[in-house]
């Protein structure tokens, strides 16, 4: 047993909408981002971690957004230089099947025999040596030309995702206890009584959303269910190794046809395969299955952060810094953020996109980001925002320096509160310790830099008619942001 | 028909715990102080506007206690020359007997046959012609000697407020198709069968905590039925008229039986009176209750602020600044403040109290007050803090000022973000318009005035080891807040 980490190449499937967890999830900072159900790690670190297990680093493949880019960097720093070129970034949301598409295409440039290991950044799994087993057993049934999904054991009448039938007479690879078998049916969402039907008859799987396959099978198989889809892609791969363009190759991208892989390959394919696999998986796909994951109190609670809780039962309540009381609450979620709160019973929970819906119509920020965004150098945090005038309180990290840069439209007064910074305003370069300040003039080049060991505070009073995050010229950038020429 | 102005002063009772709003409500920002079910006045203001239809402003006496005559001292500022002296102040919380033996012996010293009328600053009464003849009634009725109460005609079974029962045949006094009765029986709370039987009888009424009596009357009756009490008042009334130093009178106060008007006189007393009333009242006791007076949607729910709600039904949900969203409520409060969120069913709204007990005990600042804090001259807003800092947004009035002050242990940065500042800092004066600012030193003698005509605001980080409120020297102020020498 054991993987061939020379040829396994994870693709973390890393964008998502942010709906779903929605106060405490953004569309800039969806699910993977957050640290479900506790623990240090977020889930796409997990997702980092577990699929670290199966391939080095270096072999990990991002696929995202350009937007979400910047906050995943952030977070899997500890890897910045394996995955340097490892990100992969769809120019738009067209599903998952062009995603997928587009990381094949990278992995053929690789490895014209790579085999993929796709993995949402977003779900929970538990058991690494089990799944380290299910991913040996699938690639050996990829390199045989086989599109292998995982099969999760049912542990409920669950009407919210697809079924996998396996045909048990039709077995295709075995290692230790694992067996792979052909795919007999693909089953979409199920009705309850057919839920509870495929729960008692046992050999029906839910479908994890876990694929392994060789990146040429799944190209093949693409050409020949969305042949559409497969010659924008070919298109894109010419594009891609000529050097075109990023905007030519956007452009192209704009025409692949929005499906999902499951529905528009999977499910039409005579490939597939299923692995019917040991290990515990959650897609912890809205705040009411937050119970799968979350360690309970003895009444069935999940609770974090300043909560004065009476009598309250199988409740979620999520508090941030401020004090949350909750009063004998049943089956209900609370969710307190800097600038949004929840409150639903879990029965309700999916219905928390509708919410995000009307807030994107309203132009509300609340649906786009946090008030604190994290940055390569740090972080920032709007403390208050009115006409005219924006408070933030920035960190910036030991050795850390923002670009340097200048506002059109807006004055900026800094004090340190914390740590030593290193202003460079105009021709002048100096540093400023606890309690001391500068202005920054409208028009002036400017850059902070922490020079200390301490993380730097300075808390930043911005004005000016126009405050836009847009209204900057970056001159340098330590971290690639400056336009390119 | 009609008050005798002369001889009538209202004395409003604005103690209050703090505890049943919460989080809107905080122990030095009490119910009286808010907007309870929506209208431009806050509690305090229409019971200031509502007495005032009895009596000329310069009658009305304010018994509240030191911490809490700030807040309204800034609430009732359009009065601030009639109530200058108008303030009885108790030196400690101990019930309401005291209290009011405290305004008796005020009125007594300005006019030894004054009425007066005691009204509650937290509740709500609809109908200002029904109150004003009630009032007239009894006036009538306390110059005789009566102890008049006001009795509510009940509209439910309600188990949380005590009843009164007249003697039907005991008629003292009529005033169009108002009557006045000697009282027959003071009921306790009752339990619910109790409650019903009340409320189909017909013949009982909510007693609503007003009063109307001669000054002199009720000190009698205290005397009579709490001689231990009488004696302590007796004293204080001898301290007050040799001019005593507060200090000493404080001392005797410590001393006085801690009982409630109604245990410990009215039930007692065989003057008691009560004219049963035909204006609407609440005493809207917990946020269940705010049902009562505020205005509810087609579905029954009270909502304010940025409210984004799918489904709720006869929920109470309040925001402030942050979004809140609910989805599927049902009989529910929900109440998002800047540092505190309340999440409970309308049944459990009396455990508030629970939740604020726990908070004290913690010494948490989210039971004593806002992060927003009103002043003479303005307010301020706590925006964050942490180790060794503090932000604020501080808000000048046109014209306002603040004392004349300096630290020991911070220093201060000032940004102005509208307005202009006119800043004393040492022994320079100068004006500071929006994007300017200025530093403050440790133990710099300064002051910050609003010398325009429209709002100042600032930004003022603080740097320093300590940065209590309590760290100021104040050398010259426009409130009256320099300590006395």
């Amino acid at each position: 047993m054991g993987i061939d980490k020379r040829e396994l190449y994870p693709v973390i499937m890393a964008g998502g909408s942010g709906t779903r967890f929605w106060p405490l999830s953004r569309h800039l900072f969806p699910k993977q981002l957050l640290k479900i159900g506790g623990g240090e790690h977020t889930l796409i670190q997990q997702t980092m971690r577990r699929v670290r297990g199966c391939a080095p680093a270096s072999r990990v493949l991002i696929s995202t957004n350009a937007a979400q880019a910047e906050q995943i960097r952030v977070q899997l720093a500890e890897w910045k230089d394996e995955l340097k070129d490892g990100f992969v970034l769809e120019p738009e949301g067209r599903n998952t099947a062009p995603a997928i598409a587009l990381a094949a295409l990278e992995v053929m440039r690789r490895d014209p025999d790579g085999v993929m290991l796709v993995v949402p950044a977003d779900h929970v799994v538990t058991g690494q040596r089990e799944f380290q087993a299910a991913v040996s057993l699938a690639t050996q049934l990829a390199k045989a030309g086989h599109l292998v999904t995982f099969g999760i054991k049912p542990i409920r009448p669950e009407t919210g995702y697809g079924y996998i039938k396996p045909n048990g007479r039709a077995i295709v690879g075995k290692l230790g206890k694992l067996k792979g078998y052909r795919v007999q049916k693909f089953v979409e969402k199920p009705n309850a009584t057919k839920a509870a039907q495929y729960l008692k008859a046992g050999n029906y799987y839910w479908n994890s959303g876990m694929f392994v396959w060789k990146a040429a099978t799944i190209l093949e198989e693409i050409h020949r269910h969305q042949p559409a889809l497969g010659k924008v892609m070919d298109r894109i791969g010419q594009l891609l190794a000529t050097g075109a363009p990023k905007q030519t190759i956007d452009e192209v991208y704009r025409w692949a046809t929005s499906v999902s892989i499951d529905n528009g390959v999977m499910e039409l394919s005579s490939r597939a395969a299923v692995v019917p696999v040991s290990f515990r998986w959650s897609d912890v796909g809205s705040w009411g299955s937050l119970d799968e994951v979350a360690a309970k109190d003895k009444s069935g609670n999940v609770m974090s952060g300043r909560v004065v809780d009476f009598e309250s039962t199988r409740s979620i309540v999520y508090a941030d810094r401020r004090v949350v009381a909750t009063i004998g609450l049943e089956d209900m979620v609370v969710v307190d953020t800097p600038d949004a709160t929840l409150v639903c019973p879990k029965s309700r929970a999916q219905d928390v996109k509708k919410v995000v819906e009307i807030l994107k119509q309203q132009k509300a920020p609340e649906h786009l980001e946090h008030l604190t965004v994290h940055r390569p150098w740090g972080s920032y945090t709007i403390l208050e925002e009115g006409a005219g005038f924006k408070v933030k309180r920035v960190t910036v990290n030991p050795g850390g320096r923002l670009s340097l840069q200048l506002h059109h439209k807006r004055s900026e007064h800094w004090v340190v509160i914390a740590g030593t910074a290193r202003v460079t305003r105009g021709e002048e370069v100096f540093d400023l310790q606890v309690g001391q300040s500068t202005a920054i003039p409208v028009e002036t080049k400017h850059r902070l830099e922490n020079p200390g060991k301490e993380t730097l505070h300075i808390i930043e009073v911005q004005n000016g008619p126009y405050l836009g995050e847009d209204d900057i010229v970056r001159f340098k950038d330590d971290y690639g942001r400056t336009p390119k020429q």
